[in-house]
């Protein structure tokens, strides 16, 4: 690790070490082409083959069908929230709330439309996601809204959904951080930096057939239609982070695909799960077990001023970002895909040295 | 040069390199931080100091006044054109169209509420822009539109408007190229891609005043209150292009500021039209000299087969990018604040060797 910092943060997250090696490399002369990516004409043959290389490792990386358009965005999930419900919300929506992002998703939604909360966490502190099978859905809503994993809750669904209705789902803080089946939903989005890459490109993943539903006369920025008809070039793409984000996806790829990056995140998970709950409460996590996210760990410690010593003394040992969202307070350790092993255990090993000393 | 390639495209331009060896040798490990800029929280220390380096070098070099908020947003100057109307259009808009970009503001403003065309230069095939003071505006429109710099047909007014009205100024293809005055204009826009750093992060410069006039009710990323409260962090911004477009800002300062950039750039724009002009009628330039751009330079040859002549033996001269819009025709060369003199220097004697041979 030498020199590099253990980055706990929620987003923009770790980005793996060979991809930043890589683009350091390619800066003033990519591929010998004589400029760098961010000085390319996004119309010129070397940009399109960098996008055209990005969309294919995404669909070999995360099993995209050929049925499914792959857009690159920009504004992240919020103006997701904003552009979704104005391009697909005709009668009526629902609304799954397991979190501080669903309630956003949920705002849009009833700027535009009828917006129906089909469940809501908030009476278990947001501690949980239902069952897929055990939600009441009105009939036929325009998309079912759910938000697979909390950044701030550290709450994840932790499989597809599997119900017939159109899933509209922000994947932002779990993309590719397990396999999932793409053709359970009919829109995927994800804002780049925490599984991805860097800020500020989101991609989106959508059904031919549900673009088929989207309404006539928005704007072409907000239109899906005319993104996927310009392969999200109608105007300058954020190239820069379509080239990044391409050297992720080839990362994990060669990493051995999405079961070798679950195994990976499960292994890290747990030494952190195991820290919280081997700790005989003294921390205590926020989701409930069968909810735990592998990507975001919240958990508190017994006072105030404990958590003041054990942010203040991680930081001391390299290890930084831990603190929690103010909503749920305490700590949160977020281990993206990129987050290293190590970095895991020194802070399981932290934590039982801590616990030790202040319990 | 060495290994670098004469790149005139006409967005995303060239980079200094200076600010690509930096970003090059900070890319793993910034100043000490033991990560990547685009691995860190939007909302850390080393960030906000980032972001406001950034601010603080804009309103340096540009001469921002402090009743104006500066704000990095994203999409470009295409969402920039949804984003004004369905902000600041109430009862009516005025559009000055000069050229392509023009046309798209007016089709977006006409999404939203009543457009009048000001002035359109389509009689002349876009070749000029009006005088300021010619223009017929009725009373007390919400705000005018105009393009300063028209990067398809390569027609710039160069110079501000002295107008009392709301000037909304798309500055995407020429800002920072020369000096201007801020307070002429209530909105500035500029997508960053030609003069300021990459693709996916949009300069806008708006008074106070005139963002006391948005409407409200607006989703929260397309409300300009919303971005300026949260000084462009409601959501995760575009870190990495708030990065380069500092390190882009501080080096234009460092090069004497836009006095000197100026003077740069109209040397550089002057071989090219010399070459034009001084070629007998061999290479005819679109603009009117009164509007000649010093960013764009689009030009015809006496035939489409001198022309493809003429772009592969530039070409194989490692000069890139050079076929014009296809609204145009022939060639164009950008070449914008990082495009090198030697460069423009290179196509300037090519351009009469040329026309020698082959006229």
């Amino acid at each position: 690790m030498s020199e590099r910092i253990l980055n706990f943060s929620a987003g923009p997250g770790a980005i793996p070490v060979p991809v930043l090696e890589r683009a350091r490399d390619e800066m003033v002369n990519w591929q010998g082409a004589g400029m760098s990516v961010m000085e390319m004409s996004h119309r010129g043959k070397a940009f399109l083959s960098i996008a055209q290389a990005t969309e294919e490792a995404a669909r070999k990386l995360m099993g995209i069908p050929s049925n499914y358009k792959v857009l690159f965005l920009q504004g992240g999930a919020s103006l997701q929230f904003t552009m979704l419900a104005n391009a697909f919300l005709n009668t009526r929506a629902e609304f799954v709330v397991t979190g501080a992002w669903g309630q956003k998703a949920l705002q849009a939604g009833k700027m535009v439309g009828e917006s129906h909360v089909t469940w809501d966490g908030k009476a278990h502190n947001y501690d949980r996601a239902p069952k897929f099978d055990s939600l009441d859905i009105d009939s036929a809503p325009d998309f079912v809204h759910i938000t697979m994993n909390e950044t701030i809750q550290g709450v994840d669904f932790l499989t597809d959904p599997d119900i017939n209705e159109n899933i509209v789902c922000d994947m932002s803080s779990c993309i590719a951080s397990r396999p999932f089946d793409v053709s359970k939903y009919s829109l995927i989005y994800a804002g780049a930096q925490k599984n991805l890459g860097p800020s500020g490109v989101t991609l989106v993943i959508l059904s031919e057939d549900f673009l088929a539903t989207q309404k006539e006369g928005l704007h072409p920025m907000l239109d899906y239609r005319v993104q996927a008809e310009n392969e999200s070039m109608y105007n300058t793409p954020p190239c820069w982070g379509i080239y990044v984000m391409g050297l992720v996806f080839q990362h994990w790829l060669d990493f051995g695909g999405l079961e070798a990056v679950a195994a990976h995140n499960e292994k890290k998970a747990k030494l952190i799960y195991d820290a919280i709950d081997g700790s005989g409460g003294f921390y205590r996590g926020h989701a409930q077990p069968e909810n735990r996210s592998l990507m975001n760990i919240p958990f508190v410690l017994p006072d105030e001023s404990l958590t003041e010593k054990f942010l203040a003394e991680t930081k001391a040992n390299q290890m930084v970002e831990l603190k929690g969202h103010r909503s749920v307070g305490g700590c949160r350790a977020s281990v993206y895909n990129a987050f290293p092993m190590e970095g895991a255990k020194a802070l399981a090993d932290f934590m039982g040295h801590f616990a030790r000393q202040n319990g």
